[in-house]
């Protein structure tokens, strides 16, 4: 995933679409495996798109398709695929129609979000009209976390997943260092799960969440098995 | 900032770590330019840190530095760095002098929070004393929140921080369309202030923050006079 913007950078907002979006490729089975942010620059956007994309099946990004000064994403991945951007058609007559029904103008401002790079396919956007777009293997989505969820929703089907991705986690009221040896050694005789242990500090005592995954029912359930004997006192 | 971690990938966890290090580093008047989310994958580690510390003056990097296996950061920035990673007698002697103090077993996964690379300084940890480290231009620390922000503090105050960067910020209830012209015209003739467009939908209405970001206090009184002069209508 690529997220665009110095509001993030800047501390000013949470990332809602960075978690919306591992939410729900975790529940399509789809592995997020990168994320990166970038500010609002079109040559930071450019790299980062080139070097995701050639890396990764799927690249998503969010922000900076609006109508502003600072929304230079599309114009950016057009560059990163070296093709060239302007107003289509199509994208042209969705935001008019949607315009002229809401009695709202039309102007140049707005014309900036029918600008859409050569050979893209358009992205959905049920709640403002402005689309985004799909380039490649990379899809394009606003910033505005409501209209990002919406993309989103019209994305994902669109895509092949793997085998659904099944989890199971329990929870060790104790430091890691106490568990970390016999944990270890669950881990290497279960290699087809994989094991994560997320520490956490509540009212002053240590403690650790487990979490078991796997694409193989059979498999996790060994896995858990073996560490329920182990740690009799974790719970789920 | 580089967070490492399954867990932010997944979608268990939201970054706390990157929001509390964005706003410090704002305090500080250092700018956050590049975040990037990576797996427990030691390949994925170095490159990842190697990019970012080639790029930049300083990174950050949360998570994977605790006792469990799936903890390879220490290893990782070893790896980046071509240097050697073993067991350092001063974290040694911090860590077990802390369990000898709270009698808690010093034991062989406990010792893995003792090995520093190569020419590394430690980060204090006011915590769980176990170390973080500074190596070459990357910082490396905990991922647990509470850990990760202590060792925050004892970071910052040793980099060298530029003038500090002064922002003001509006509100106007109105969608971006409707004023991306005249903004952008404000930008044009403001180019020592950064202008940036936040949008939001709120109960099924557009609005956007329109926040303005410089070191030049007189830079910006202009451009947000100028802002109050076209926007009568935004709030503050």
């Amino acid at each position: 995933m690529l997220v665009i913007g110095d509001e993030i950078l800047s501390g000013r907002t949470t990332d809602a679409n960075l978690v919306h979006l591992a939410h729900e490729l975790s529940e399509a089975a789809i592995e997020l495996k990168e994320v990166r942010v970038v500010a609002d620059d079109h040559d930071d956007i450019v790299a980062a798109v080139r070097a995701l994309s050639a890396r990764w099946d799927h690249i998503f990004t969010s922000g900076g398709i609006g109508p502003t000064h600072d929304d230079i994403t599309a114009e950016a991945i057009a560059g990163a695929f070296g093709v060239a951007i302007d107003v289509r058609d199509d994208a042209r007559a969705l935001l008019g129609a949607y315009y002229r029904r809401n009695n709202v103008e039309f102007n140049a401002a707005r014309m900036r979000m029918a600008r859409i790079p050569e050979g893209a396919v358009l992205i959905d956007n049920p709640i403002s009209v402005a689309p985004g777009f799909t380039l490649g293997n990379v899809h394009v989505m606003a910033g505005v976390p409501a209209i990002f969820c919406a993309m989103v929703a019209s994305v994902l089907p669109t895509l092949m997943g793997g085998a659904p991705m099944l989890s199971r986690s329990f929870r060790i009221d104790r430091p890691e260092g106490d568990f970390a040896a016999e944990l270890a050694e669950i881990a290497l005789l279960h290699q087809r799960v994989a094991i994560g242990s997320y520490p956490f500090v509540l009212n002053g005592h240590f403690g650790s969440n487990i979490v078991f995954r796997s694409i193989e029912a059979a498999a996790l359930d060994l896995a858990a098995e073996a560490f329920c004997m182990a740690f009799p006192m974790a719970r789920k």
